[in-house]
């Protein structure tokens, strides 16, 4: 590589933790005992499903920038809604939406980026709010040196200036950042601007089978973990 | 405390690190090697004595705001005028300027934040640039969960909106955290938007017995060092 690389950029929903087994848990531990039966894996994946079109009202400016727990909220009155769960109280609905706060790494990424921490500087390039980075950041012992992303740029990846201000941030031209990602969407828009890029495949993200097992761009370098993009690396 | 301190916010210069002795020995190690002889915490004083002025061009909005790393390099030019080093290549000065990212923590500074960090989310919220404090952290071992303050905010403290900022990226009413810092002003300005504020004792900042020995205004807690104010907080 003409340029090294300094600081690497992480993904984090699907990428670093598992968002589905999660919130699935986490909704079924809450209202289980409110009488409510639902298919949790199913509530999980109509909640996230909402998440790409309430960042789109950002990034096209139809709204402010607005923090990610708070789409998540407006999500999850949709969500509720579409599950016929008429009865929550706005405590328990407020306790609910911070299960995105207390989602669980993939076993990988705490050994993961232990090893890299050695060698590169690493932060979130995410599309969670600050509160939440930190939040999962000490659920799972992910060593951060700097929490970058959407709250930081004011926007949603994958708009340029989410990577661009994390570069900045970090006095790195795009060329010395690596973008680690499990989607390839995320990677391509990164390397548009001249990042480096890794891909970590998360077959069963969505599901059994339900992620991206590889890449569907070209990428610098494709791992099943993140250990593997340590050895990678030589971290 | 009627709400709970969720959070500690600390000033940096001087509160954590020592800039005068830090610059002093930069400055030597790689001007003296150039045949440059001076009075080098007279040089660390007057690049100091630049600091204030430089922001207030940005704290009142006669010029946009710009990373503290920018200001240090102007105050550089301004004072190697002064002290009649005129010789410096561009490379020199862009490594001298870099001093700044080379600074020491007091004695007591990493053994304490080890301590805060078990009950309270950490962050510094200075006027210094996030790739700083992330290179003083690496340096130090400060156990940052996130790295808010200026650069954040697009301001420079004491303006309310810094602390505002570092309240808000948390989630935290501003009652929820409390400023640590070495400097009454700044103390004064956290607790004027209704932060707690801890003092701590450097009196040796600027020179033998040229610092805060004690604060000026009241404050919920006056401390000698973290290790004192980890035990005053039971953690």
């Amino acid at each position: 590589m003409a340029v090294a690389v300094k600081a690497l950029f992480f993904d984090v929903f699907g990428t670093l933790v598992d968002w589905r087994t999660s919130i699935a848990r986490e909704a079924a531990a809450m209202l289980t005992p409110q009488g409510i039966a639902l298919d949790w894996s199913a509530f999980a994946d109509a909640w996230r499903g909402e998440y790409q079109g309430a960042m789109e009202e950002v990034r096209t400016g139809r709204i402010p920038f607005s923090k990610l727990d708070l789409l998540h909220r407006r999500n999850l009155e949709i969500t509720l809604k579409r599950f016929a769960v008429n009865a929550l109280s706005e405590d328990d609905k407020r306790n609910l939406n911070l299960a995105w706060h207390r989602l669980d790494a993939w076993p990988d990424v705490p050994p993961g980026l232990a090893r890299l921490k050695r060698k590169f500087l690493l932060a979130p390039v995410s599309n969670g709010n600050i509160s939440l980075m930190v939040d999962l950041a000490r659920r799972n012992n992910l060593p951060w040196d700097a929490i970058l992303g959407a709250e930081i740029a004011g926007d949603y990846k994958p708009k340029p200036r989410v990577y661009l201000a994390a570069a900045a941030a970090f006095d790195l031209s795009p060329e010395a950042c690596m973008m680690v990602a499990a989607h390839s969407n995320d990677l391509a828009a990164a390397a548009a601007l001249g990042m480096r890029t890794a891909h970590v495949a998360r077959p069963n993200e969505k599901g059994a089978d339900r992620g991206e097992a590889a890449p569907t761009v070209p990428v610098d370098f494709g791992v099943k973990s993140l250990e593997e993009l340590a050895g990678k690396l030589g971290a």
